[in-house]
């Protein structure tokens, strides 16, 4: 089997986290694979800052929840469905509990960054995997509010937060799609 | 050494491509993995075309073109040196030249489902690379011109065209910046 399939296949996200410390090389050659990603004009325009401070790992939790509140508060259909079904809520302890969290910045005005970034989380969600570390990829409802908060690399911006640590409890992943019913071939 | 890591190490992008044909059963192996991705409340929006069949091939290398001379004829600073650079302009030869095309929808209306599409391209990217495929990341410049001319699944919007196939030259990987610049710790 394909070593990409299998991490693939047993890689799921997880919200709950070991209070095991990690090691930071693992981090380190996490955001190394992410690195390798191309870009759009080869900017690589990602940054990243590794939190292991509690006291800023607490504020950014805060700040993420006030986000969450006012978004939980007039979310609605079927994304609310599935987010009272998953029990989750506007509070995120894993921003705070999770032994790391990586921030994942975007560069302004570089063509296709949003794009970019995400190719590059998937290249990091695999190595986290193969480094038998989990997370999820979160993205606060309210971005500004956590920015208004951390130190934000200047002409960048918050796409994304990575509670990252080993996983704390047993979740099982979410059901997917069979191949065929995602493709159509044209011959 | 991590797998994940050699293969991102490994892989590069590649505009030319050689005329050997694809095994389809690699292609849908890409996209399992790809379909093995997160996705922003479980949503899975995303759908593939796979493109063997030259008369659409050579429509959507139209299409893209007539985009890419309206850009080309407006790009400017950076952006357009590095495009010069690079030796690229308006022509997309590979577009009807790579053996096989996959196009990458997005579904609307669902959260994240840009980030959440470029994600699992990232997935597939690595996956190619283990599967000894070679390919870009091409987004037409002008999207709706080549919806136009395709089947697009009702309630998506084309994201991606990966033209695919064994690489057809020697190009080098672009330069990538130290891990150690790309990051900050907060300890």
């Amino acid at each position: 089997m394909l070593r990409t399939l299998e991490l693939a296949h047993r890689r799921k996200t997880v919200r709950r986290f070991s209070q095991e410390p990690v090691d930071l090389n693992k981090i380190m050659q996490a955001v190394e694979v992410a690195g390798e990603a191309p870009s759009g004009a080869n900017y690589q325009g990602w940054r990243f800052s590794i939190i292991l401070n509690p006291n800023i790992k607490r504020t950014i939790r805060e700040a993420s929840e006030e986000g969450e509140k006012a978004f939980y508060g007039k979310v609605s259909g079927d994304w609310k469905e599935w987010l009272n079904d998953k029990k989750l809520s506007h509070s995120k302890p894993y921003l705070e509990n999770a032994p790391v969290l990586l921030v994942v910045f975007a560069r302004n005005d570089v063509p296709y960054s949003t794009e970019s970034v995400w190719l590059a989380i998937g290249y990091m969600l695999l190595a986290l995997e193969e480094l038998g570390l989990a997370t999820v990829t979160y993205t606060p409802s309210d971005t500004r509010l956590v920015e208004n908060v951390i130190e934000v690399p200047e002409g960048y911006r918050l796409e994304a937060i990575l509670p990252i640590g080993r996983s704390g409890g047993d979740t099982s992943k979410q059901p997917r799609e069979s191949v065929d019913s995602l493709v159509k071939i044209y011959r």
